[in-house]
């Protein structure tokens, strides 16, 4: 496949589902390629470094951002998120497809350098929902609650601007459509121009 | 739901499987609207009027073209083919999208009307397996065999043109193909513009 690949990215606010989705995804498509982000603030319990983030020092993220090695990034709550531009460039050179998850501000600088990519948001099935999930959280304490309610307001201002939309109301049907998203952006007939030649001149 | 329903167009060489397809996505994707096409071809063994088509005169068929009343239609050896204009507008003002199967040459009088829709391209695995296929075929005589691969290097011309491209060479995979590419038609940002509102406003 000497086709340049395609850039995937889920976005969606805090609550929404983002990662229990993404996870999903990258078990049941393992062609896809991913990349592990990089951030600055300190795991929770259970996250590896190098499997759930690459965990570095403020300093060295700094060094990163000033070096142009990050394809996005961006700080949420006081802590930098982030995406290595090496990777992204090497897997899209490759072929293959990269199926990344950002916060809205790194979908957007995403969205400048790749205009053809998908760009999921996932919205939570309420407010309602969204803020017992917040508080259900037990790692999280109310003035966390109250900052992300905040954030969740800011990030669906930027809804729009995704190419589409999947409703989290229940995990398996938003899995389902995201990944049919997914499927069906690798089925555009611009992707496959050299298999119809090559039918036609069989 | 007060937007206009969306339009899915499933098109294909004869011999690509488009019948057996689109018969799995109706009965899969029930909500999805469909328009039996009208047809001067007499029925084959096993078909039913009102059902795999409505069968008419040629001279119905001409009454029709002449009054406006078709949304597409084509000849194909000698018969006609279409599909009838006010099924479709009534189904699309009800919000309702709809699913339909046509040769190119209807694709492309779709595609004018409708330059939003969704236009799918069914490629047989390859040219030995089409002309397996079509000889396979209790009905078909030889020359009529030979009739219908011209036919399929006509309609390859057209593929280009399609926004996706199934490949038939699974039906499992191509039925999931061809309901994936509705599926994310639907995640479509665009469509959801009012939801979104609500959420932001609640």
């Amino acid at each position: 496949m000497s086709q340049a690949g395609q850039i995937f990215v889920l976005s969606g606010p805090p609550g929404a589902g983002k990662s229990s989705i993404a996870a999903r995804v990258r078990a049941d498509m393992p062609d896809l390629a991913y990349s592990v982000s990089l951030t600055t603030r300190p795991p929770r319990p259970g996250e590896r470094d190098g499997v759930d983030y690459y965990f570095v020092t403020r300093q060295e993220f700094q060094r990163r951002i000033a070096a142009g090695e990050m394809a996005e990034h961006e700080e949420i709550f006081g802590n930098l998120y982030g995406t290595s531009q090496k990777v992204v460039g090497q897997v899209l050179e490759q072929g293959q497809d990269l199926f990344l998850d950002t916060d809205v501000n790194g979908a957007e600088q995403l969205q400048k350098r790749f205009p053809e990519g998908v760009f999921i948001f996932l919205l939570p099935p309420s407010r309602k929902v969204l803020e017992e999930r917040l508080r259900g959280r037990a790692t999280e304490e109310e003035s966390q609650v109250r900052q992300r309610l905040e954030r969740v307001r800011y990030e669906l201002t930027k809804a729009k601007n995704y190419t589409h939309l999947v409703v989290n109301d229940n995990l398996e049907k938003a899995v389902a459509e995201v990944e049919a998203i997914i499927t069906a952006s690798r089925r555009r007939t611009q992707r496959h121009l050299k298999l119809l030649e090559e039918f036609q001149a069989s």
